[in-house]
Order: C-alpha cells, then sequence, then structure tokens
C-alpha cells in the first residue's frame, strides 16, 4: 500500500515534532518541509526530506496529500490554512478560541470548493480535551467540567515576562491549585475563580545590575497575564535556567464531575502528562492527518474539528481489527 | 423539535437506569418498555411510559425511533439484537469481546437490509474505554496501553460465589494493586501478570453451620474466576452485608505510557470513579442513542461501534454550538 505524503508547513518546535511523529507511522512518509526563511539554512538532517519555499507550496500538489501547518494562531494560521487548503489537505493547530468559529467558516469555504479536508484546532486543547469536555457533558448532562492545565511550561506567559526590560530570559510554569483539584475529584462541584484554580511560578534572569524589587512588582501586576493569579518569582542564573529549564513539559486535565439518574456521584477524567508538550501536540496532529487522507478518499470535503471526526479513522488498522483487538 | 421516542427492552438495573438517563436529557423520551415477564408485574412508576411483551415489539415501529437493548450479554443480546435491528435503531452493551467480531456482522447484514443503524457494545468497557484505548495507541504508538478496573463490585464474580453450595448470599470486589498502577503511571512500561494487576475480594455470608475453612479453599481455587488471583475472603453477617455491600460502584482505568518522537515520556490516562456502574452505563447508551437516530437521519444505515461515531453527534447541541462553546 503506498504511503500517505506529509508536507510540514513551519519548521520550529511543532514542524520538528511533526517530523519524528511521522518516523513513528509506517504508513506515513515526509516529503518535504516548507518554510518563509531561506531553504539553504534548515537541516532537516534527512536526505529523503526536501525543504522549499512556502511560496512555492502549489507546486506539490501532485506528491504531497496532508500538509501539516506548523505556524502560529497569531499570524501564520489564519492566512496559511485559507490558502493552502485550495490544494492540500490540511492539519493546524488553531487555538485561538474566541475565533475559532469564523476562522473554521473561512477555511470550510474553501475547502468545499477545492475538494479537500481541513481539520482545525487539533493538538490537545483545543482537540483531546475538547473531546472529553464534550463526552463529559454528554453522559453526565448534570455536573460540571472542569479544565485544570499543568505542571507546565507557558510559552506566551514566558514570552511577556521576556518582554519586561530588564528581563534577560525567563520561563513561567503554570500549577493547577492542588486543593482545588482535590475538592473536584472528591465529587464536590465547587465555583472556583480564576486565582483558585492555577497558580504561576516565573523564573527569571535579569540583566546586570537590575533591581529585582521593581521587577517583581512589575510581574506580578502585569494584567490579563499575571494580575488574577497568585504568582511566584524567583530569581536565578543563566546557567541555572539552561540546566534546570528547558524541557517543555506540560499536561493538564478535564474533569466532569455529576450525577446519573438516582442521584449516583460519578467522576470522569482524562488527563495528560508531557515531558515535551511540543512533540505530543504533533502526534496529534499526525494521527489527524490520517483521518483527513481517509475522509478525502471517501468525499467528505471541507473543513472539521475533532468533533466531526469518528476515533476509527485515526488509526492504521481496518474497522475488523479494532473491534477484535481493542473493543 | 419533535423529540427522540426511546425504548427499553428488559426491565433490570440496566434498564431502570436507562429511563433515569432519559429524563436528563430532554431531548428524548420514553414511550414504552418491553419485557418477557407479564407487563401488570412491572412497576415504571411513570404513567406516560407504557409495559408492553417484548413478542409485540414491532408493532410499535411509527411510534418508537432507538431500542436501548438492557439484556444479558450471553443469551439475550445475540438473540435481540438481530431480531430487533429489523425494526428500530437499537443500542446494545453487548461485552462478550471475543464473539464481537460475529455479532458485528450479523447485525450489520440485518440492519442494512433494514435500514437502521445498531450501535453494539456501547458502554464504559467496551465503550469508553476502548475509545481510550484506541487514542492511546495512534497518539503515542510507540508505547503500552494498561487497563485496570475497580474498585468495584464483579457481577459475574459475585454471581460465581453465590452458586457455591453452603454460601447463601456474596459480593465480589475487584481492586487494581496499587504498586502496579504507579509503576505504570511513574512512566515504566512494566510487564504485568494478572496477579500483578489484580486483586479479588470477597464478603460472604455462609449458610448456617457450614464451615469457613472448607468454602475458603473451594473460593480461592475456583479456575478462571479466582485461581490466577490474589483473593481474600471475609465472612460476614447478613445485616452486615445489606448495610455496606447493596450499591454497585465501580470504575477504573486506561493508561497509555510511551514515547513521542525524541523519547519523550508522555503519559495519558481516562478514568472513571462510579458510584452506580449500572445507571453510568445507561448514560452512555443514551447518548448513543441519539447519535444512532442523527446517524439514521442522514442514511448511514447498518452495525456501528464507538469507533465509527464522530463524537460531535452524541450531544443535543449543534456543530456551531459545539465549536463555539466546547472547544
Amino acid at each position: 500500500m503506498s504511503k500517505i505524503r506529509i508536507g510540514i508547513v513551519g519548521y520550529g518546535n511543532l514542524g520538528r515534532g511533526v517530523q519524528l511523529a511521522v518516523k513513528q507511522n509506517p504508513d506515513m512518509e515526509l516529503v518535504g518541509v516548507f518554510t518563509r526563511r531561506d531553504p539553504s539554512t534548515i537541516q532537516v538532517n534527512d536526505a529523503a526530506v526536501g525543504v522549499y519555499l512556502v511560496e512555492d507550496i502549489k507546486d506539490f500538489q501532485d506528491k504531497i496529500d496532508v500538509m501539516i501547518l506548523c505556524g502560529g494562531s497569531a499570524t501564520d494560521l489564519p492566512e496559511q490554512t485559507p490558502q493552502i487548503a485550495q490544494w492540500f489537505h490540511t492539519i493546524d493547530s488553531f487555538d485561538t478560541h474566541a475565533l475559532i468559529p469564523e476562522f473554521f467558516n473561512k477555511v470550510d469555504e474553501v475547502a468545499k470548493v477545492s475538494e479537500k479536508v481541513s481539520v482545525i484546532s487539533v493538538g490537545w486543547d483545543p482537540g483531546l480535551f475538547s473531546l472529553n469536555r464534550l463526552l463529559g457533558e454528554v453522559v453526565l448532562p448534570q455536573g460540571n467540567t472542569y479544565t485544570f492545565w499543568g505542571d507546565g511550561l507557558s510559552q506566551g506567559h514566558s514570552d511577556a515576562l521576556r518582554r519586561i526590560e530588564g528581563i534577560k530570559n525567563a520561563v513561567q510554569y503554570t500549577l493547577p491549585v492542588k486543593d482545588a483539584v482535590e475538592r473536584v475529584r472528591s465529587g464536590k462541584l465547587p465555583s472556583l475563580s480564576t486565582r483558585e484554580k492555577h497558580t504561576r511560578e516565573c523564573f527569571v534572569v535579569l540583566e546586570e545590575g537590575v533591581e529585582q524589587a521593581g521587577i517583581e512588582e512589575q510581574i506580578k501586576t502585569m494584567p490579563n497575564y499575571f494580575a488574577d493569579y497568585d504568582t511566584t518569582v524567583h530569581f536565578i542564573s543563566e546557567e541555572e535556567l539552561e540546566t534546570n529549564h528547558s524541557g517543555m513539559p506540560h499536561g493538564g486535565f478535564v474533569i466532569r464531575s455529576g450525577v446519573s439518574g438516582a442521584n449516583d456521584q460519578q467522576l470522569m477524567e482524562f488527563s495528560l502528562k508531557l515531558e515535551s508538550n511540543p512533540n505530543f501536540t504533533s502526534s496529534v496532529l499526525v494521527a489527524y492527518a490520517r483521518a483527513a487522507y481517509r475522509l478525502g478518499l471517501s468525499g467528505q470535503f471541507g473543513a472539521k474539528t475533532v468533533y466531526d471526526i469518528p476515533f476509527g479513522l485515526l488509526s492504521p488498522k481496518t474497522a475488523e481489527q479494532l473491534r477484535a483487538e481493542l473493543l
């Protein structure tokens, strides 16, 4: 059987993760990496994989089946997904929640015309967590859903720290509040404020001669990012940051706590504990690339989300095998 | 909008659970309960719900959309599902793993001819746990999947105890071995024997004058049921059994432990902690009844499993709502 031919658009953490994930799936092959940078500056360490300019992407229509878009949600994906869906099935991890409906409609319009499948907002949140939020409320319509994130490195919040004048480098971890998690798991249905659910922990390297106190105050009062949370700031050396904080762990859990018909307490929980956030997200993208390819074969074109895709399409196994081996 | 009209076949624990679960879903209504017993002996405590003989079921083709089959896998469902799929969409919880492929094919043949949808093997295992076993291996192709059950009451094992001469009444709990669970969660990939994964705990009420020692020996050496496990037997009074062991709790977890592309340790876990096993299973059946009804409207007839059904069809919300509110 011929392999599903994959292309990657954008070669950052996520793109490199997709390259690695494709290698774990024998029914797929990576054909090319597309970039806005000078292709000659990009090392993919695989002679079988070409590196090309993203502006040449449409010349690959007979060489690649699914393009996995690894750019950011702020500026890359809003432009790239609708464009590339003209020529290829696409998978992306668009995660600007408020703009998802508008993004979906725009992509759907393009993909229906081009007869392609575009699965948007894939990953673990949005993605696997979204699936579990839905499952919780359909199985236990009377109850509450709680999403907790962490322990994990937040890229956006780390960036916000680095933009502060006087900060040389920094990382930020999001931590679920243990007591809140325990209250939820024990079947209570607490109303939890932002501050009660998560704390934020910052590890900061200062430029030489900068005062700690002023920076700490600036961080803790930063609106949207830190002001609504209990935030701890640690000042550390550049070496310590390198040694102890260069990984990208993350995770979290979706808990549905509710009652079934005779007021029976029922608890559903889905959790992730990830050593590498980008490499896990990439693995999810790759599984959904398989589903997109198959939906394409069966003519179900247009934009899709994880809610539209039966799990069976994610697996290289046949439906018969799945029923016999996994059900 | 008119409601989805539900029928229940078999009015035991599961059937009563379905009745309660339908009440939690405003887009559905329970129309009738079908039984092999004398209908006049069955109290459903709801004037709007009729009780009928199962042999009259086909007279209800214009009154009921989906029949939820609440019989057992040993003798009821192998006969009832193929028969009732001639006239109605059906949902069942067929759980004899080894016979699922054959059962699926038989039901599929009937449902394709009758233009109905039959979702087989729905519940939490098979069902939600099956979904998570699949998800684990597609996202982390390199890794191991572990399913643990409990703490929970096992109906089959409790029945086996009650069949022993000299035992008046008994219940059996299945308990995951904590140390094994911790080893799995810590990212080790242990090979676990049956004995290493679960223990069994029996609470037994003896007939008057029966010797404990002989019974304990008989239980612990019973093939298939107890011989392969570390089994504990407690002898208690009828009153204690009534007071402390009349519930039907259950639960368990599916853990996928694996590595993504750069050898990063990743852990996925889905867990359930249920005060009432039958009422939770019923709630899952009812959610899939909604999906069956919708698949029927879109002409996708035949037998289905949880692997064939997109989560979006489980929810009363529209696809637009799901994208805006839950993704």
